[in-house]
């Protein structure tokens, strides 16, 4: 296991040493890991927690960590040894990974000494913004791909080796078959996946003796790249030939993969070739440059692609490549008292929500739907017995009343007073998950363009705890002037 | 020392397995890496080196990867066995990390025998595409924001852990001068930057409290960020008390940090009223989703910013979030002849070039600046006292001649034989070798918008031999069709 303990913004650890100086370090801060609303989707996958547990519990600073920070001469003497002590002794809810959620809703609630709770800023949000933006890509690029599956292929554009490894976890999670990234495959028990490439063909005289090759390498399931010289007049022509070869030694090839050109041509035209040399059951696979918005296109074109392979614009989430997550003080208790904070601003979408919450997402008895999700303090009951009412959390005129439900609770715990309480599943377990979570939603919901606005609304106690905040800033009480 | 070997997509060991079983062990292949035309950048800086020859020095398959691979029933136990006994016995040249490249030039060129060779595709393309981006994006970055110096903030938006320490390491290569990730710091020998967040302000109950411990903290340097609430109502006013505090005290404060809102008009103000409070030599730092285009606005609006922290757009090279390197065969050497290997497209952008070569730089004697770049064959020879035409690779009619020019061949010879020749330099270094590169280039290749094309020319002798493959596989000698 790496530590990562100084997996860090410099900032967070000058902070540290500024609460230890002031005697704040047995203030209990609360901090909300949430995203803000972003272009590419309207919700998001979450993805990442098994690695920020992990991150959590081999939280320490090393004696080579202390010697280093003492170099920078920004630390004293107390506080690096208070340093060799430090391990985490807080509390953790998250919702589990595969979870759908939505701007504004913490993905985690770490509640801890504020010394802890601030170094974990950067490398909570690191984890988690990747991996829940990769798996909300995934989602997008299998849900436009359905009912052909699809693999991920994009460790050499991965934006280095743990972008490759997390990132097709996260793709898994968020609905990808497997990956070809063979390490990935080790450390997260998936079965790795791939054939060939162009040089394999390059390096044999002729493209049928590639072909030959492989074949003998692979009777069975024999998968072959057929467009390294030209698709249709070479490399379709010699899989054909190959394909005859092995079933007649008592072999059931797989089929061809298409790597450049016109897939949606390329791809009617060979499985004319292959249905007319009787090859009817051997499947085409495709990879190149594939996002949501190409898979569409295909569709449309009746392609006749069996499974895809996607690197690029999936490992990358090419389109919008950072989730801007960001992780903000909710709450303070000092000796006992609770202090609810928020993060005032001009810009309204960067304005915080106040206090320690909790999120339920309401369903509807009779489709099982979900309704709306209900954002409130973390004491709030829900009374599922009686009808109630939701506020749209600015246009407060905006009501509706919500009748036949019952609430779920989107948080587990995850750690308790330092104790880590969080079970691991596998990244299939996470699928399954994210698949039947998304049962629960409707399909406008999910179309990727223009998607219906899902509901997120503020208990009346959570509104005005937020609004009262908001006018004592007004008078001006918290900035001292 | 991590252990990558298993970083590498499955395709690659299938084809170890199937060279192994065909005999082609002692085939010697060559593998050019390379970067296709791009449309974020016309030249890219080389990065990612160090970290590709540690991938390249530690490759072995442990107990637990043969094991691992066995399970996946694709390789047979003499296969496996061979594994085990798996090291790097190949010569690798590439440039150093720093140096400007232009599409097509080789960064690494790769001769070992076929299954080495191939094992690396993946992990290498990884490693130097990524870091390549950052370095070429953190080049226009600084070019735009010079004379300002820029820092690297880019932790909590990174694509994982390894994409924030490999990134920063790259941002400075290009030219940054630190970062706040505190790992990579320790990592590479830098020193760590960053001072409070807003959660800092929020802990205390007024900004001015905080800003106080903040400077009872750091009392020397000390640098306040200045818009939790309102920047020029509360922030700049609160610190410039500070100010005044530490200046009575004998300490010299270093200035304010802007991190929201309209950076251009709150520099100019905050300027203003820091200047008017008799701090004229505090510095304003600025941070808020930059990038060059928004540094090339912010000095035609004459922002009073001093130095920048960057994040997101850099850390991801959000514009364009992915190189797009590939690894090609070039050449196949088979009982010591050699077989010049290309890939010929439909698309010429993807058509590769063949053989073993090298890229000599091309400087005029008088100014000390680049003419052109010429790719050979590995063996041709410069000859600095004649006059030399170049011939553009496409449009033959296209020459120029080159007089009173010496020629600096862009290799390094890394390994050689299996043995390690290279000798890392520290990320100082390298930036300092990127400057004087990049002097080496006149302006007009440099600028963000529409720059000029700099001239990368094919020698006549490879010209020749790659249009003599191409004519060759026109005729079909290559598909066995």
């Amino acid at each position: 296991m790496r530590n990562l303990t100084l997996l860090t913004d410099f900032y967070e650890l000058t902070m540290m040493y500024g609460y230890f100086l002031q005697g704040k370090t047995d203030e209990v801060a609360t901090f909300d890991l949430f995203f803000r609303p972003y272009e590419e989707s309207n919700f998001c996958i979450a993805a990442g927690l098994e690695q920020a547990v992990e991150y959590v519990e081999n939280l320490r600073f090393t004696q080579d960590d202390i010697e280093y920070l003492r170099a920078t001469k920004a630390f004293d003497d107390a506080f690096l040894s208070w340093l060799a002590d430090f391990r985490f002794t807080g509390s953790i809810r998250a919702v589990p990974e595969g979870t759908a959620v939505f701007p504004y809703e913490p993905l985690m609630i770490v509640t801890a000494p504020i010394c802890q709770a601030q170094l974990m800023e950067a490398a909570l949000l690191n984890i988690i913004n990747f991996q829940t933006l990769i798996a909300t890509k995934a989602r997008r690029i299998t849900h436009a791909a359905s009912p052909a599956s699809v693999l991920e292929f994009g460790l050499r554009r991965a934006q280095a080796p743990d972008a490759s490894i997390y990132g097709a976890r996260a793709a898994v999670i968020g609905g990808c078959s497997s990956t070809s990234n063979v390490l990935c495959c080790q450390m997260f028990g998936m079965p790795p996946k791939g054939t060939h490439a162009h040089s394999w063909v390059m390096s044999f005289p002729t493209e049928y003796d590639a072909f030959k090759a492989y074949a003998d390498t692979y009777p069975d399931g024999c998968l072959l790249l057929v467009d390294t010289y030209d698709t249709l007049h070479s490399g379709v022509p010699n899989a054909i030939k190959i394909f005859d070869y092995l079933k007649a030694n008592g072999h059931k090839p797989l089929g061809i993969r298409l790597d450049s050109g016109d897939l949606a041509y390329l791809s009617k035209e060979a499985r004319k070739l292959l249905d007319a040399a009787g090859h009817t059951e051997c499947k085409i696979f495709a990879s190149s440059d594939i996002d949501e918005y190409v898979l569409q296109s295909l569709k449309e074109q009746g392609a006749r692609i069996d499974q895809y392979g996607v690197g690029t614009k999936m490992i990358t989430s090419h389109s919008t490549p950072s989730l801007g997550g960001v992780y903000k003080l909710c709450n303070l208790n000092v000796d006992g008292v609770d202090y609810p904070k928020m993060k005032i601003s001009d810009n309204p979408v960067k304005v915080t929500n106040p206090g320690v919450k909790t999120v339920y997402r309401l369903f509807d008895k009779a489709t099982d739907k979900a309704i709306a999700d209900l954002m409130c303090l973390a004491d709030e009951v829900i009374d599922e017995s009686r009808p109630l009412t939701l506020t749209h959390p600015v246009e407060r005129w905006k009501t509706k009343e919500v009748v036949d439900f019952y609430a779920k609770e989107l948080y587990t715990d995850v750690f308790i007073d330092g104790r880590k309480t969080y079970a691991p599943q596998s990244v299939y377990e996470l699928q399954a998950r994210c698949k039947s979570g998304l049962d629960g939603f409707w399909d406008e919901y999910k179309r990727l363009q223009k998607p219906h606005q899902y509901k997120v609304d503020l208990s009346d106690k959570l509104y005005d705890l937020k609004h009262r905040l908001i006018s004592e800033e007004k008078k001006g009480v918290r900035n001292g002037i």
